[in-house]
């Protein structure tokens, strides 16, 4: 490898850093960078040093936006009282895409997940505790949206448990809802898992 | 997807330019960037603008490198006799790795492709003739090793008899080999395909 000239090999490694790239697609993804012209390499630079600088996340509700408050919690046409937990901003734009969903979002930024030192306090659930009692607009539901995985799962229990807790403080009963489990559109009976037909089957609703 | 701040918005497009990357991936790999320190993202962002400024074609072999002529070429003690051709930078790196090879090499920068509109003149074959021509050190071998598909077998082809042409010209009779085609090690022979398996057949050898 002392063949490689050092400005290639630097673009290899930054590309080898990022998650599901490995050594030969980052190979791969450098030599085809040299046939690009000189303007689109500026600009791909310009647009990974500015991604942070010119982004902030929402006070309100944790998103990745430009300004604070985000976009969704400053829209006056989006209904303030219900608010769907995501953990990521990318499950935002799922939601978003689906155009069914006219509440507001609070985004907690991962899972519980103590196999990775990763608790209640490191993820953006007290923030949801504080925005819940200080609603200037009563909340009336609250979807937990979690990933239906083991992580997901355990985030989704603890925060129901944290909002049974405080439902003294608050001005008026929140109901709790998740999203539904089953069969996902499109696919395959033959090849679902028990889990998943287990809960299709107790979630059945008339035709 | 209005809700997407814009730098996040324009790093998804600038991943999504490389090749292989698709609209899912490029949002993943914006996301995770949003976790990076800003100094990395800094030193991305200048390996890619200093990839194209800080590398040259090297002008004997057509390599990629940082200095004309490049490592290989000016190695003294690499057989400048024997030149094995490839169709791109990272064939060379491919080869080295082996640590068979101690000729030189000549970088075509793609194949003859119609479909693509790519003809003998869009790669540097006629560079390899001239290479040939004025060598200081005659060639008394080339490898073509250009990649066993049909874009490249016609490359083959097509430099084989432009050698044949030149023959007059040359100092010395150049032999011209190509790599052995046969069943990758580790393959099975029950997945082999058919043209492989009958290429193993005829190149088999005395054990």
């Amino acid at each position: 490898m002392n063949t490689l000239p050092k400005p290639l090999a630097r673009v290899i490694e930054s590309f080898e850093k990022l998650p599901g790239v490995g050594p030969k697609t980052a190979q791969r993804l450098a030599f085809y960078l040299l046939h690009v012209p000189q303007e689109e390499l500026e600009d791909f630079a310009d647009n990974l040093s500015n991604l942070k600088k010119n982004t902030v996340l929402c006070t309100i509700c944790k998103n990745v936006a430009e300004k604070d408050p985000c976009p969704i919690c400053s829209n006056p046409s989006r209904n303030q009282s219900i608010i769907c937990v995501v953990e990521e901003p990318t499950d935002v734009i799922s939601i978003e895409r689906t155009g069914k969903f006219n509440g507001v979002y609070h985004v907690l930024h991962g899972a519980i997940d103590p196999l990775n030192n990763i608790g209640p306090d490191e993820i953006y659930i007290d923030d949801l505790l504080k925005r819940l009692r200080n609603a200037t607009v009563p909340v009336a539901e609250i979807i937990l949206a979690n990933n239906p995985n083991m992580e997901g799962e355990a985030t989704s229990m603890y925060i129901q448990k944290q909002l049974s807790g405080i439902s003294g403080q608050l001005k008026q009963k929140v109901m709790v809802t998740r999203l539904a489990h089953g069969l996902p559109v499109g696919s395959d009976i033959e090849y679902a898992d028990e889990v998943t037909l287990s809960r299709a089957l107790e979630g059945r609703r008339e035709y």
